[in-house]
């Protein structure tokens, strides 16, 4: 699966959770996982998870580390399956420099602070999944947390999103090979 | 899912990774998650990890808290993923007591000593996880760990046991509840 | 599966038949069959059914009991399966009162009247189904059968809908359990 | 899905439940259903329904007509679904001729007596169901009922062997095109 | 798998690529491979290949021998082979008369001329191909080869559609016979 | 997709025709196309094909270039629609050479002479091929042609055999990427 750290500043509205969009804006093709900053702004309208929409939230954040996944296959609750193991990757990667973490679903969590906001989702040809996490906080609308309020540097970001893309990759790899390894049984 | 902690000590000797075990042995029926204590010894024509095969390993340990996993869907890499988060959800129980863990794959280590073991697979009708933790070392042909001797009580495996299998029932739940929640995209 | 009678009137015009209309509406997550009762009134580009589209066919009813089934699976001829299931079902339950019903494929005929329309297909995330029972049948555009016109009473509305929602429910747990009690064969 | 009456006896032993038997023994490639009129005698060894496996039954009749599908796919509930079906369409040609039967998920009672036995199960390429419905009842093990022992004749077996089997064939055929005739919905 | 000349002329814009429209236009039901004769236009927004779209590329022939294949299933990769098939079959079918042809990928060439045109995609219930054949080239945007500037007659197109409709009916049912007659290896 | 030709002389009895081949014995994981050369010498009992079965064939051939595939997914009829393409690119790579060659389903023919024999089928987690291309035909028991008999020689074998498994490797990436270049359509 490729990777790519996109460098120039993204708002993430939502648009960005359709098919290929790797590769019509990055030319990325095959399954993928991009990464890219900015802020996080997802009207009501365009919330694709409805527990989200039926409390009328707003998901909104000055400033995020965003991670855009998609699979070519077609198995939603294999998504969030995924979508799981990449918030565990991200988790234990961060618990790697130090940070205390707890996760509860697809969320994570420094002391009662939110640290992220992700998504699995279906698209006609493909699965898809957005993972954002906070690096400031101003104005997000529920108690949160930031990477960069808890003591990350700006410098370090780029580097943050390549070790979990690349940990990524590999434990997407490692899942297949582990398929790839065993035979059946009566 | 349902789940069950069976009292009576048992050896994991890989026979008991084969369809509807936990139906057979014990009734029940379903998706569940199964737990047992006892030793592991797999012979090398019991294996089914050829990777462990080929290097002529056997699997032993004298004392172990297992976990048989069954699901019944076909998708193997839909079980690996499933594995792994049992996996995780094993590791995030033992850290919040305190523990410090490592996680390699579907491999826990405390140090540089293997905590885990474990496998998924196929059978005709099912897909099909085992988790041992080594409870006690001795004997282990590598570099082991035991949860005894990292200061777990006799008298907490069982509790430890119930709690990972209604984190891993939980977690299966929430997955597929959010599978059920998002509409579609583009 | 979760059952769930709305008690207020709706009429159905076919927007109903979209992902996750009973959560969104009724706060129903998951597979589920919900019922409530009004009109059917589907104008012909709201037609989910093409035959019926190129037939210049519409669909309407004074007074209809509606089932509105949802699961969360992809295999479109699965959900006919279910769906054929589910007449066949509501057939059993009002034979069991003493009617005499004939069915012709996804249709149920009382003599010649037709006192169902019904329809399965799939939403992005999921497959539907919708099933209606005529309960009165003035205006109705073909020669049709009534719940009320024979013998029904007003006040047994709800029980019938709660009975066929159990038994659908039963039913699809027990073939469920069905699939989780075989081995496989050579 | 082809037909086919095999018109020279034959005692259901299990043996038959495995894949590609109508291909090898009669020349029937592709799905089926076939049909063919003898003993049924099962031994516990045999058994793919664990339940009764568990239960230590063994299945015996001394003279059934017997139903032998395979479809080419792999979703084994999709196998249970459809055998459902195949018990429904049994039912509603035995009520044709005036019987009134019950319905218990795949099984078929006349009063308290047992029609019928069935199992659906999967092979490494397809999936098979067996349905048998007795004929006479001497030394059934469980209270039953028999088509011969109910009014039946004789020379009416094989003309109803082939009602059963056409209209499965027939429920089948529309099932698929109820597939190919509706638009997806959002 | 059924097979239908259309004899009235149409041009093909992308607009044939959706579910169902054999059914629709031509009373089709369920897989089938249609063929008719006509301008091909494909503007940029109605492109499906975003490789086409993001290079900017119309599509565009003054006549063109169209086949539109529709299975209803759902596993795109699935419906990329049986086009690779159908541009296969072409191949041979047009190699048979003496031509001699160069594939790469689903793309035909006579020497370096490109004959055909392809895509192969996704609906909500089904998987859709487009095939199309140059008749003549004037105006088409590259190097491009036509059948009828190749030695075929007006007279001859018609049954060169027929021949490749039965080929590739004839291909697909082999596949699927092909796949029931073999058992499973370990 | 790996690929990888095993220099040391080997018979094709069938066995290898069993998940996980090429990892036990080359250390071969994940998706890969191996080759060999070889006799073929298949007893009934071996055979998994049952048409030849059933017609009392031997597969044999003293001299023959083995392909052996494996894919680890789970739809039979995709392995056989993947066959027929690996057939297909062998007959293109031999025409490239000058030969003519007929094909007719998944066999080979150079006049009336058989090159080829072929298989596809399922394991308990993967689909397999085996396709062999007759060098020599000294006792093979039906009419046949031979590579080594044609034109060919030696010291081109195991170019050959690298050109059909990169052709292969290629034209299944191509696949996968025409698969992720493409949006849905309605």
């Amino acid at each position: 699966m490729r990777t790519l750290y996109f460098r120039q500043p993204l708002t993430y509205d939502g648009s960005q959770l359709s098919s290929l969009w790797a590769f019509r804006h990055l030319g990325v093709q095959g399954d993928s996982i991009v990464a890219f900053r900015g802020p996080c702004r997802v009207e009501r309208e365009a919330l694709v998870d409805l527990a989200d929409y039926l409390a009328a939230s707003i998901i909104y954040s000055p400033d995020m580390l965003h991670f855009l996944v998609e699979h070519f296959e077609t198995d939603l609750e294999k998504g969030v399956l995924r979508q799981r193991l990449l918030v565990v990757i991200t988790k234990e990667l961060l618990e790697a420099r130090g940070m205390r973490l707890r996760r509860r679903g697809d969320d994570l969590f420094v002391d009662n602070g939110k640290l992220s906001v992700s998504v699995a989702t279906a698209t006609p040809v493909s699965l898809m999944i957005h993972l954002g996490l906070n690096l400031r906080t101003e104005g997000v609308p529920v108690q949160a947390a930031g990477l960069l309020e808890l003591g990350w540097k700006e410098s370090e970001v780029e580097a943050l999103a390549g070790s979990i893309m690349e940990a990524y990759a590999g434990e997407t790899k490692g899942v297949y090979l582990a398929r790839c390894k065993v035979r059946g049984v009566p």
